[in-house]
């Protein structure tokens, strides 16, 4: 059986696929999505080009494939608007079973069924029962987000389902009734369907920040389960978790430093309260699929972990365990480019947080090993809503609408949009600025021309000017200032005014 | 002594009684207070038809007593608003009596002073000294708020009382410094006095999301003060509550059916932290005067608590005792009917509630333990407040506004006449929308009409149209159109038109 | 070493050095601060008068030797402002030093940076190794907000620095190794420059409701870093706290009075965890120097730590230690005269506070204890919130708005003028009131004047009036209509009607 504290746990990816403005992706997928979908946009514009003209026609082999291959990778990679968009004229069971395979993969904050198919691969080649109670956990939750008439496309967006299946898991992880104890389907079944429930509840009072829930009602509903029925119970005995009570023993002679490495992908698979590391891989590779960026800030969430363990004097079996690493892995997933636009401010910021998160989360499971309960990602949830309520004075740490949250690449695309057109409008601005001023100055200037006109006037009232000298001169600079400002009226004036002057010369 | 961990408990109920808007109530009162105050109302309407005509005047004598009974029973079901008016207007210590006693039934939402007497009456059924607390909690919280300055209206209606009369009591069930202790009376009476203070802040936070306060005050000035003292304290000593640390003995075989039906009243009886039966009875009671809908979910909450207990391996002592029960007596009474108007699908959310609340009463009250204290209401007031938190898209769960609360049976004449009016709206909507689509298809038939004629104008001064014909046929086709619009602009152009038609023709 | 709980805490000013609205400062100094900066203010005044007039020319010494000591005073009492421009021209080192003063006495809600000299020293006066922690705290928040570009204002009131010094100096205190384990600067400047994150997260929730977030950062980040690490810890061990297990020894005659009496100071000293009561006395003189009002409701608060003490049977050595104390003192002064302005009613609510947060004191160190945490500043923390909640309909309770608030003085002014502006308002609109009552009365008197020449005119019509009575009737009635009125337009009427009187009698 699995360790006790068995990592678990997730979050909540408000993604929801019905908020992939139009406009905006079809301009940023050209720019910024090297890897995700360029092919498909590139096609766009070769084809519009085409029409025109052709000049990319002797195109080699290798662009070829290599453009086949991209177009092959948009098709799955992201958060497959294509596929979703294809779904939803299918079969409503079909449907579900996309929805769920999302769910699963929203625990890592992803939105893509692929990934979710690899992560329910990995968790049966770590056990079969817990595979099924997940799936089970996923199922009641998105048929429960039904029933409840909750938004539709968050429910497509699978973020009704990540609270279930972690729900699901964690609770067969925890059950001290071995496995294939099938009583455990009907609490499973119960606190699944209430996490809809909850995650309403919760979204009503964080909407009021604009943060998401993340994992909290998985958090909440799986302590409650656990803390209600106890390590003494007649139906639902859980795992004895106890505080420790004696220094532990802690000898650097004898660190494996083998394991240590491999706790970065055990850490990972924690996430889901596995710690077979080939599990983690694949949950590497699910990220990888969908979001490198999601993936490169897992697994450095995950070795920031191991090392604040190793700072903090941690056990090692314990580090071993991955124990001290899905908590920074969501941590830094979270802050590191999805919820905030990735910059290197941000990046550092990801970085604190996953030191802070590892902090917290020896904290958390040391007080709540007192009422023998493991700490959950009570400490991903806290420490990533703590960084996301900073408020500082600098652009750089740009937090993004919830409603605009996607997938990091996505993200930062929007973000980059947003700032160029933040640039454009500046640099209108600045433009209509200085387009005022020079003609506020040719308009000084006008004004300064009629005013020496004017002089000349009043001297040639006085009988002191020669007339054709004059002439010629308010000729030349009448026609100046028609060549600077083309107002007709002034013009006109100007020449009332050399009228005056002509008649007065004649 | 009873028992330990009796239960206690209540909240908050925002009927406040200046918000019976006239208006609503008047219109409501006919259609859905069956039981309460139709007569009253009945009686208005046959005055008013009495003067038109007679036609209920062989009225049997069986009509004539039941209707002289429901006026009787109009006088004290209810919130009892005709008496609260009267009251207006008396001596102030029999003022403070009636919201004292207010306070004592809105434990259980209910704005009744009848009721309250009642409850007076079981509290001293049960143990004198707990009576005298809990009065003595309820008069001083009253007069603190007074002091504070709190909304008159508020105070009228018992909500700065209820919180004093379970802190007052409950400190009394958990002292173990044994009965008429009369040093208690000091802590009594100061946590009594920060009751108002409690609730107006933490009004001020829950107010955010139209939320009540509930029995929040009560359980944390009571946990305060038992965790403060403690068991080892010279001055007041709590009795002494500890965490289970060993499987419980259940045998299934021991089961004793008639004091696990006993338990369903003993559990209502648990709200004020009261183990008798017959009090319990007494507080049932209580509920039928002021709203039967509160009363049959009164009953359904203890019998959810009951069946929980058995499922999730409870002691059966404990579930004698009642203290499964209390906690989804209120959640039941809160959600089905009190904070959302009744509905098919509101009773079966105040089912699950009932159980989910079960679940987590089990979960604090084993947390609680740990420091040596018991669950108080905890457990409702958090899943009350996270089932009202529930946002959904369906229109079949409306959370009444919070000013508009008053008790099920007239809250649900409020849905009735809001939903009501809504559809009278929309259906004034369609037929102002019918009205301006056939108005604009007359509109068009005018303008073709013109359309017609300007084309038999033209055809007319090219001269090949016989003068005669078009005559009688623009004279017809003028009159139609009078009849269908009645623009008399339009028809005096079309007139010129004509003229000039027959001036061309002459 | 000090005991283990030693007290330990503080709080969150937000006399933002920006708001100083000039406006305001200018007229309340001349008004209220008797003792601060009267003399600034009143020269001032003198200068001006002295272009006019020179009365107060015969000075006597005594005077202005108190008036040199009075302008002394004010340039280092309230929150030296004037050395804060001063300082804004300076160095940057010499400013931060600033920053860190003024942080240090933020803990006490003092903005001044000579009384953060004067806690420094008392710190030395303490434990070398603890006053060089506490620095090191405050320097590192410090820059760490600097570095998170938070608001300029508030890093040079010392905002940002109070949480920093606090973590530095209880880090130390708890911790188990021994003095001058430098590895624990590690831990000390971490959780120092997270501190202005936490501060600025939280600060974006208590925002909502306009309160400042207090000395919550530093109980949070303290006791992160005790349960975190805990007494079982090969680097970062912390002293054991546990719960306490049987009846303490508790014999009125072994009471020590002067020891009691010791705790007053002793308690003003645990707000940094310091038991030396001659530090305590430094704190007291540091309080003074800056707001004599802050300075009394300090005393006050811990006087009254010790009376709740000795009511809940604590042990002595407790309230000998001032463990009683500290957070009452806090409570005390942000209640009375910091958050609200200084009346007699919050004044008494002051008190209230104070005894509630001995109790709530109490529960919470019990409660920690479990955790083998000490109780921090979360009862001051949570008791000052909770009453700064608070709504009531009475004006005697005024809460600043967090942006107004600097020093009790000060805020006083502000309520002062407020209420004055208010007072002025009022008596303008009942002016108004009254010369519109009064301009309709002479309206009223005016028509009916003209009524009665009309009634006149029409009797003379009726040719049975004498002309000449009724010429110097009407004359007289006219002139008298004009004195009152002198509206000319009605005069010409009725002059009108008259020549028509005359006319119709010539």
């Amino acid at each position: 059986m699995p360790g006790p504290h068995g990592a678990k746990d997730i979050h909540k990816n408000i993604n929801s696929s019905t908020c992939a403005l139009s406009a905006c992706s079809a301009s940023t997928s050209t720019e910024l999505q090297p890897l995700m979908a360029p092919i498909s946009s590139t096609h766009d514009k070769t084809a519009e080009n085409g029409k025109e003209e052709n000049p990319e026609k002797p195109r080699s082999r290798m662009q070829r494939s290599r453009s086949c291959l991209l177009k092959a990778i948009s098709y799955f990679a992201g958060d497959m608007q294509p596929f979703a968009k294809w779904m939803q004229k299918q079969f409503f069971l079909l449907q579900l079973l996309d929805w769920v395979l999302r769910g699963a993969a929203q625990v890592m904050f992803v939105n893509n069924p692929l990934s979710g198919l690899i992560i329910f691969g990995g968790l049966i080649l770590q056990n079969y029962w817990w595979a099924l109670n997940g799936f089970v956990g996923t199922l009641f939750a998105t048929i429960s987000a039904l029933i409840m008439q909750q938004n539709r496309g968050a429910i497509a967006a699978g973020l009704y389902g990540y609270n279930g299946i972690l729900v699901g898991l964690l609770m067969a992880v925890f059950s001290n009734a071995g496995d294939w104890y099938w009583w455990l389907l009907l609490p499973n079944i119960f606190m699944s369907m209430i996490c809809p429930i909850l995650s309403s509840a919760l979204a009503s009072i964080n909407s009021r920040w604009d943060l998401p829930v993340f994992t909290l009602p998985f958090n909440i509903l799986v302590c409650l389960h656990m803390v209600a029925t106890g390590h003494y119970n007649h139906y639902f005995p859980q795992v004895l978790i106890q505080p420790r009570s004696q220094l532990p023993n802690l000898t650097w002679s004898e660190i494996d430093v083998a394991k240590l490495f491999r706790s970065v992908p055990v850490g990972i698979g924690q996430v889901y309260g596995c710690d077979n590391p080939w599990t983690g891989g694949m949950f590497i590779i699910s990220l990888l699929i969908s979001s490198p960026i999601t993936c490169a800030h897992a697994v450095l969430g995950s070795a920031i972990g191991m090392v604040s363990g190793l700072a903090l004097a941690a056990p090692f079996e314990d580090i071993y365990f991955g124990l001290w690493g899905y908590n920074c892995v969501l941590a830094c997933i979270a802050i590191g480019g999805m919820f905030y636009a990735l910059t290197w401010q941000v990046h550092l910021l990801a970085i604190v947080c996953g030191f802070f998160c590892a902090y917290l989360g020896s904290a958390i499971a040391n007080i709540m090993s007192t009422f023998g309960l493991p700490a959950c990602t009570w400490p991903f949830c806290l420490s990533a809503l703590t960084f996301l309520h900073l408020t500082t004075e600098t652009k750089k740490i740009f937090k993004l609408p919830l409603a605009k949250v996607t997938y990091p690449e996505k993200n930062l695309g929007f973000f980059w949009n947003m700032k160029k057109e933040e640039k454009k409008e500046r640099a209108e601005q600045e433009k209509e600025e200085k387009e005022r001023q020079q003609r506020a100055t040719e308009q000084e200037m006008v004004l300064s021309e009629k005013e020496q006109l004017r002089i000349h006037l009043e001297k040639m009232e006085e009988g002191n000017v020669d007339c054709s000298v004059s002439e010629s001169d308010s000729e030349r600079s009448l026609d100046s200032v028609v060549e600077d400002t083309g107002s007709k009226e002034e013009v006109k004036e100007l020449s009332d005014l050399d009228q005056v002057i002509y008649a007065d010369c004649a």
